[in-house]
């Protein structure tokens, strides 16, 4: 073996364990749904909604081996915009690589293993559903819950990342969506829409007598939650550069690294300013959703701002995200974690912001990115929700959302020392 | 320096990055079973929990780095099943490399630092312990709980350590076992049924009325728990393939990575329909050791199975969690978090299975593996718990049972304005 | 290009990895004092702290970026102890490097990307600060406090930062730290020290009955927000040797990630000792407190010493935080979370256990920089706080520090089904 291919060699080590480790962090995001979602709901749907998210997190793993991964990266498409169901049950790629794999087979002179890159994948297809859980919230049945994340993440989800991330036509059309604003986030918010329109609001939120606050159960698990969300970013965005063994994939992934931090932070303060202002106090849930807002606008292309306009996308995330929240309340879509507006509404913003640093963007190619993802997951998913709800319903009864979902969907409180139900 | 040795060197420092690396995420699962523990316990004993579950990491480290390494892994064993004491105050391995080491002095042409396989090694053993804490949960002495782990961290697991993985007569014999379901999950749960035979139930789970269930103080701890587990586990099983720098380390890494998760998502989705069909409720506390069931049944052998016998062997673990919680509730075996069941009975079933997969294992090899570790350390558990419950007893008293443990032995309750006590 | 360059820019790649994932590691640190700090404060000061500590975070980001980094490392400072202002506002390191940077213009000949320096020194910042927030817990405005946050990561942190790593005066005369127990919990503490003066302690703490403990609201919290310092630490303090590409330093990492561990351990266990004896629980506030201690201990010199000899310094720093603790109650300085104890008095404890394994450290040296780092930060923060609190003041009213800052500061309970006042 000459000294050149043991570089390689060693370039693929690196770039495997690069992507590995960042796909350990992404897997970490799951985490930090779960607490963001179980700190923004009441108690008595606490356990209902950790159900939800653990659950979902397995479903999308087992999906994606099954049938999503294939399907999204087919080795024969029939065309630009569908991949070809040949492709999800026998291709050579995914039978021998991912499913019946052997570790000798893998290196085929690519740049790192084929499992690792399957284990980045397959975390941000969880990315995606997850979203939608905080959406539906308080309100929604389990089970159909679980059965809409079968239809997404196996065929909705990997059908438009096909059109960007596996070749098809947003992507020959130069769509630019560097780790996903709009494959990844604006995805799960185009369901989740999808899902609360025909849900309806909870109980008691849109009265006679004005929208009703209801407050968050446990705000140190929301604040965890978020924290642990950037964290996972850093592995999501900077992952997304694919590999970091040479100086310029370094630099770039060292950019994107500086740039999402850079990002959120600006979601934080600009979050903070306008909840002050509009709304007069210091809003933590303001404020972790601005973070989460920076954090999005950002994805879409980290790689190409600096430092200080990346602060600067992420804080236009951190203030549309309040006025966002406070808009859609007004119009009674009620969303009790704000998923909609921090991954939708800033998702389509960051997408729109790409072309200010990077060359190579369009701003009417970026809308027919948005538009078509936008539109292809919110209908399919209304279609796919209705025809769950025709067939088992997909709302709990009004006694059982009285009750909390808790008992009667997993039989097991959250807290049953702490509340006045115990 | 040459070509080749730049090339040697740069392997030394990625593989010695990529097992600190590793060994940072299997720390971070003593903070995974703190908060699964502290989850599942009531809220007077939570206090308690935390600190025997921060102390017992202390412990291990402390006592590996005095004995256990040195006897774990001898330069001069007596014999294949006995390292030999002496290894343990003087060997030129331990005293030169760890306790008494310089940089300088390490590279000795391995492949990668000593201290990084130290550092690896030391919180697997923290991990093993972390397993018996759960299981003796809201009745053991916090005193006499540190002295066991003192025993079991420097002595006890050590020894059976050395049997395989510091080359003694269970690797001569071929047993496989590439993480430790038998040398850390078997072996910590065989330590923890030796300590709950001998310390009975908690007071009031079993009574004339059938067994009473005790449920947890908080639901998105022990949620948080196992997410931390889930990604610490990663870690637990890639870092195990001990090198990443070439091709084929890191597409074994890679697939390690997707059997692991792709494991715990099967774990999660059989204990989900298990405890649906058998339970009648979507229990979370069910779905999550399904999810630690999966990820101990692939840690025998995550390297050699495809991802989808990977995630069937996981589903094995998941619906044999739930059959085990019940069955070993039935017979009065006492164990508030499900500890045994999860690293003991499922760990049996991931040594059994890595045959499926693995042309190098047999069946009764792995059998002669789960006896003897399962067999030497329950009985030497036993001799360990017996001798520290004559001299100064295990167990609370009735009153200090009733009040709860945080009061009576830390003297800090764990949430003082929460509960009705407070 | 030759296979000479092929290795320097592997080994550039592989450092700005290094660098970059010890940053995610040390940014996770936020998490871990924003949980600690909200474990340890009553139910209605927790969505405050929360906010405190988020937004410090982004805070800290945002003003060394804009200011401090140019003034830490300026590429043309005045003198050895004043980097210079014109650095902070035009300097070509700044301008073209971090805001203006591109991937291209990094590369030149040095051992990682700027940018990955830049993300591995802006999370330390956010670390000092964060100190700052659980000293002045329960009392303080949230307003001021971001002023003052502000001022710290913009100007005095990065001075005295400038005067060691910026290779200021300190550097030149041999002051040895490695990753800051001078420079980053010397200074936090010593701000922090400096508010709580101002500040006084919060109303029913020191009455004439004595000393009243006013305890946490959540246990599992702070326990949580130890084991993230705990993981993040390895980040702190390995990345601090800032490359791994070679033997050398893959070495030095691995035996700092050793020592780090093992001093942390040490210090748990002297903590509960200490505890166990002179107040006659295992106390596990203090127990926390000990590990932070044994990390804070070891920082300024985690390379040189044996694991042995870390434990040992470690568990002086956890045997020094519990009498430090009390001592300060003594005296009437509050503090809610024992952060000036853990991190300046330990600090300071850390810095002088240099010279015992570090032959090129001297005491009065050491000492030298205690007092330099230490005085300018406490009299400058003195200044500050002074200033704004006759222009704003600083604390709370009567009424507010009462009810709680949670309604207040932030209209959002933290807890609010599980509390009484709810």
């Amino acid at each position: 073996m000459s000294e050149i291919s043991d570089i390689l060699n060693l370039r693929y080590a690196l770039d495997t364990l690069f992507l590995l480790l960042s796909g350990a962090l992404v897997m970490w995001m799951a985490a930090g749904f779960s607490m963001l979602e179980a700190g923004l709901v009441r108690s008595k749907n606490t356990t209902e909604i950790l159900t939800k998210n653990i659950v979902l997190y397995a479903i999308a793993c087992i999906m994606f081996m099954l049938v999503g991964y294939s399907m999204m990266y087919p080795t024969n498409p029939v065309n630009s915009w569908w991949p070809g169901f040949g492709a999800m049950i026998g291709a050579e790629h995914d039978v021998a690589n991912i499913l019946g794999q052997s570790a000798e087979s893998w290196y085929d002179g690519s740049y790192y293993a084929h499992a690792a890159d399957f284990f980045f994948q397959v975390v941000f297809v969880a990315t995606a559903m997850s979203i939608v859980s905080g959406a539906v919230a308080e309100r929604m049945k389990l089970w159909p819950f679980f059965v809409f994340a079968i239809v997404l993440t196996g065929f909705i989800y990997p059908l438009q990342g096909y059109w960007k991330w596996g070749g098809g036509f947003l992507h020959a059309a130069g769509f630019q969506d560097f780790a996903g604003s709009g494959v990844v986030h604006l995805a799960g918010a185009s369901a989740a829409l999808a899902g609360v329109l025909l849900l309806g609001p909870r109980s008691g939120k849109y009265t006679r007598k004005g929208i009703q606050p209801i407050t968050g159960a446990n705000m140190p698990l929301a604040a965890l939650g978020t924290f642990i969300l950037w964290l996972g970013w850093l592995g999501f965005n900077g992952g997304s550069q694919l590999a970091v063994s040479t100086v310029e994939n370094a630099n770039a992934v060292a950019a994107v690294f500086v740039n999402t931090n850079a990002a959120a932070a600006g979601g934080v303060i600009a979050a903070l300013l306008a909840a002050r202002l509009f709304l007069g106090k210091a809003d933590l849930t303001m404020v972790l959703n601005g973070a989460i807002a920076g954090l999005v606008a950002i994805t879409a292309g980290p790689d190409t701002p600096s430092a200080l306009l990346a602060c600067m996308i992420g804080a236009v995330g951190g203030a549309l995200v309040v006025a966002s929240v406070v808009s859609l309340d007004r119009i009674k879509i009620d969303d009790p974690v704000g998923a909609i507006s921090a991954h939708g509404v800033v998702g389509i913003w960051g997408l729109l912001a790409v072309p200010l640093s990077n060359t190579t963007a369009s701003l009417s190619i970026q809308l027919l990115g948005i538009v078509c993802i936008g539109g292809f997951v919110f209908l399919s998913s209304l279609l796919v929700w209705a025809v769950i709800k025709a067939a088992v319903g997909i709302r709990v009864s009004e006694d059982e959302e009285y009750d909390g979902l808790d008992i009667h969907e997993c039989g097991v409180e959250a807290y049953p020392e702490f509340t006045k139900s115990s």
